[in-house]
Parts: structure tokens; sequence; C-alpha cells
């Protein structure tokens, strides 16, 4: 028989972390993160960090949480992310969005010094901050949590070939960062939902309880989320594997979506200016740490301890 | 004749972080910080911790950002801090304030786990992460931002006397923290305001441009912030000097304003629960910062870089 206070709970990483006092609830999606899981998320941070200053060569910067409504409406994404948007009203009237992600408030950034050198770049440039989402069921703890920290990289290229090629190297980055976390995953085609663009691949933990459906190809290993399967487009195999997945990462090639809108451009060796092409990489940092102890958690929990300690890097 | 971009520029620290790209306007009272800055701001960050960690002997950990606004009316706080207070109405209509300081977050925090055994007591603990504030004019850049970063330490005790110990022993851990930074600095009593509260010390970078007027006594040494001082109650003396001050922390003896209203209790050594006695400690890193380069700066700028980075400690 459960316990009045974990009654509700729906995942195990949630009633372990609870249990072993990692977290305590604060509200309808909120937590404190108690002192030994801060530890292990510095070191979830640390990491993070090496991998886009090391193999991603991405300079680390901050962008504001309140970010202009009016940038929003500008990128059309006011409407369509719709009721998942936080918002606050400040005392002169002016709507902020609490950031969920940041495209409109970098390219703004970027294009407000734009045109630069077509040598600048490629410009990559990332955070580690909170994040907030009104989900209409947070859930899961720190998996699907109204407020939660996420690293988000951003690229600036002169050309769709030199972004395509950031899109391997950051990519790349993040499989040496996922095998340094230690936890199996899967990576898999995605879809590009609300952030857009033209491709995108999302990076999973096999777990019962992830929300998303992924199916991989028995013969060539090609990934995909359920949504965007239509048959293996890489081998024709008909012979496919199906498992539930926790999503902790998600790279988009954004194209010129929000640098054109926004008028981010570069100065071209012919000295005219252009569009400069874009993506996005995000890691969910306390999910990842959820996400962990989910997988790799006993049912009777002494060894959550171990999970976020030894067991991956973030000891 | 200055810039465009410059002209509504008030001080020093603003002109030349804007000037030298270690920040840009993102808003009204909202900045992002660019990747020279944020190298020193991770030292700034560093610092924080070790002092608390090792002086200090407080632990770190994360309260949300998103803090019910029924614990402020709880506090009596949502009345008296204001229009300063940033809000946001989820869409189950529930209203969070953004945070700008988390006493009723922390005390609530340590309510839910009440009584604990007085054993467990002093309970020191930290978080550095963005504050909100609408202030009504936000100015100075970095100074006084909508956004900030701050360090927050809340302690408690099991009395008046461990409460007063703690708070010496804060103080001293602030002590050896300004003297690491290497800006010299004033430390005066101060008015306790919205956060309440017995006794107050702030911290302040002597300026011009600081927006409090402290009061020295010139024989014996105390220091007051003017709106406190009403003649040296230490040595009665009447030669005094007044300079402007940028105040960089201010460390509070709370009593039990909060504890008290909001049941924060410990076990007795007679088995009884009793009201736990608290103390907070507030540090502006980003103010640092800004604070830091407009006390070393030359007029000229090119000190910016060495002020940030090799002058003080952060480097």
């Amino acid at each position: 028989m459960p316990s009045s206070k974990t009654r509700h709970v729906t995942s195990k990483s949630q009633r372990l972390m609870l249990e072993q006092g990692l977290i305590r609830q604060a509200g309808n999606g909120t937590f404190y993160l108690m002192p030994l899981l801060q530890r292990s998320l510095q070191k979830a941070v640390d990491l993070v960090d090496h991998f886009m200053q090391r193999h991603a060569s991405a300079q680390k910067l901050t962008l504001p949480i309140l970010t202009a409504a009016s940038l929003w409406r500008q990128s059309g994404r006011l409407e369509s992310a719709g009721p998942e948007l936080m918002r606050t009203t400040d005392r002169h009237g002016k709507q902020q969005i609490l950031g969920p992600t940041h495209e409109e408030s970098i390219t703004a950034l970027v294009a407000s010094i734009s045109p630069v050198s077509y040598r600048a770049f490629p410009l990559r440039l990332y955070q580690i901050s909170t994040k907030f989402r009104d989900e209409m069921k947070p859930r899961f703890g720190l998996m699907r949590a109204k407020e939660f920290l996420m690293k988000d990289l951003y690229t600036f290229d002169v050309g769709r070939g030199e972004a395509r090629e950031t899109y391997e190297e950051v990519n790349e980055a993040y499989r040496k960062l996922f095998d340094a976390v230690g936890v199996g995953y899967v990576k898999v085609r995605g879809d590009t939902g609300t952030i857009g663009g033209s491709e995108s691949h999302e990076y999973h933990f096999p777990s019962e309880v992830g929300e998303d459906q992924l199916v991989c190809c028995g013969e060539c290993g090609m990934g995909w989320n359920q949504e965007m399967f239509g048959g293996c487009e890489r081998c024709g195999g008909a012979n496919v594997s199906r498992q539930a997945g926790i999503e902790v990462a998600h790279a988009f090639i954004l194209d010129d979506k929000y640098s054109k809108t926004m008028g981010a451009k570069f100065l071209a060796q012919n000295g005219k200016p252009e569009t400069l092409q874009m993506g996005c990489y995000g890691i969910g940092v306390t999910r990842l740490l959820a996400a962990g102890v989910e997988v790799l958690s006993g049912e009777k929990g002494h060894s959550v301890a171990v999970c976020v300690g030894r067991r991956s890097r973030f000891v």
C-alpha cells in the first residue's frame, strides 16, 4: 500500500527520488532539488559543458529567461506553441514569455550584430538554464516538469552544406557524451514539431514509462520515432522492433526558419548580406538524471544512489 | 558624442560592458551575457560555491523559480513586496511568483519535513539561481536588472543564540569571500525592509553611481546605511564620513518571521516541537561583476577585461 505522499507517483524514478530525499515536490510539476541530487546535477552540467566546448567547439552564454512576446509573434510561435507557454506581463504592460526554448532570442541577438563577415562562422552558442513549459499534465517527477534545466545550443552557418557539417559534428559530440554517461540509448529520426526545420534526430533512453514509441529496423539498425516511420528508407527492410523511450536530447536542422524572419545575416564573400542557416540542439539535463535513475535502478531503490552516483558519470 | 546605442546608458560599467561586447541588451532590464562575461560569471559562481561550502558549511540545492502565490500570501509578502513581484498564472488558474528571493519556498520545504531532531541543526542551504524583480526603472545594466543571478543562503537554528553564531560565521565567510574578490568594500548596518527580521548588514562597493548612501564613524569605523543612522551607537562619535555605495550582499537575522507563520519546527531535547530561528544571506552575483567593473575600470575601458579577468578573482 503506497503512502499518501507517493500515491500519485507514476514512475519508479519519481518514487525512488522522493523516497530517498533526492527531490521533494514543491507544486504541480515543480520540485526542490535536494543537496545530494544537486551534486549529481553539477556533475551532469560539467559533463555537458565539457562535450559542448571540447567536442562541439561551442561557446557558453546566458540568454534571458524573459523573452519578449513580440519576438514569438514575429516567428509565428506565439500561436503554434500555444498554452504551453508561460507568460508574465511587466508593470509597463509588456508581455514576456518564460522561455521554453530560445530560438527567437538567440536569432534576435545574432540579427542585432548582423551582418558579420562569413569568416566569423560557424558560430555555436549554448546555455544551460531553467526552461518553462506549462504542461497539461506534469508527471514522472523531473521527467516531465513545468520547470527544468536544459542545455540549448544554437548554430549559425553560411550555407546548407556547412549547416549539415555542423549537424554531423554536434551529433558526434552527442554520441561521445552519451557514451560517457554510460546509459544505453537509441538515436532515431524525429518529428521537428513546433521547433521546425527540415530534419531532426532524437536520443532516447529505452524505458517502459517513455512517452515515445520507437521503431528500429531489424536489418540495418536505423531508427525512427513512430510518428515518423513509413518503412525503412535506408534498406527497405520490413523486419522492425518496437520499444518505448524517454527523449533526453533532440537535434534539429532549422534551415532559415528563424534567421529569415528575423534578419540574421552574414556578409558573403561577394560583399552582399545573405541569410544564415541554423541548427538547434537540446539536452534535458534534469530529465537525464531522472531517466538514468528510471533505467538503472532496481525496484527496491537501494541502487538509486549508485545510479546517480557511480554507474553513470554523475559522481 | 555618445552613439545611439549608448545614449541612454547611465553608468560607466554598463557603457564599457556594452561597448566591449560583454553584454548586449535584450529588453528593458534584460541582457544577453556574452561568452567572455559568461566565463567571468562562472568564476564568480565557483568562488561563491567555495566560500559557502568550505567557510560557511552550507549545502547547495535548487528551489524552483515558480513559487506558489499562496505561500507569499501566507507570509504577508504578497502585499508588501507589491508591484516588484513578477507573476504568471498556469493553465489551471494557479498564480505563481517568479521568485525575487525564496524565504517562503525554503521555509515551506523545511516545514514539510518538520519537526526534525534538534541534532540536525544548524541547517544551511543555498542556491545560485536566476531571480526576478519588476523594477520600476531598470538601469546601470547588470546592476539593477529585472532578471539577475543571485546566491541566496537560508539558515535554520534551534535558538536565537545559535542563529546569532550562524550569523557571525556567515558574515566571516563573506569577509573572506570579499577579500578574495579583491575589490575594496564597506560593511554597514542595513534596513531589513520587506525581507524582515531584527538585524541586517549590507556589503557595498563604494562608487558614485551607488544608489545607497553610507555613513561611517570617523572614530570607531562603524558603518550604517544612511536610512539606519542615528548617531554612532558604538562610540558616540560625531565625526562621520559619507559616501555612495553599490550593495552587493545583504545578511539578515530573520528570527521566526517565516518559520512561525509557516510551521518550520524542530524537535527539542524535551521531545516537544519548537519554532526554528532563521537567517538569510544574499549575494548579487551578476551585480558583483558589474560593480567590480564600475569600481576598477578606467574611463577609457581598456581595463575592463583586466578588471573582470585579472585584478579581481574572476579569471
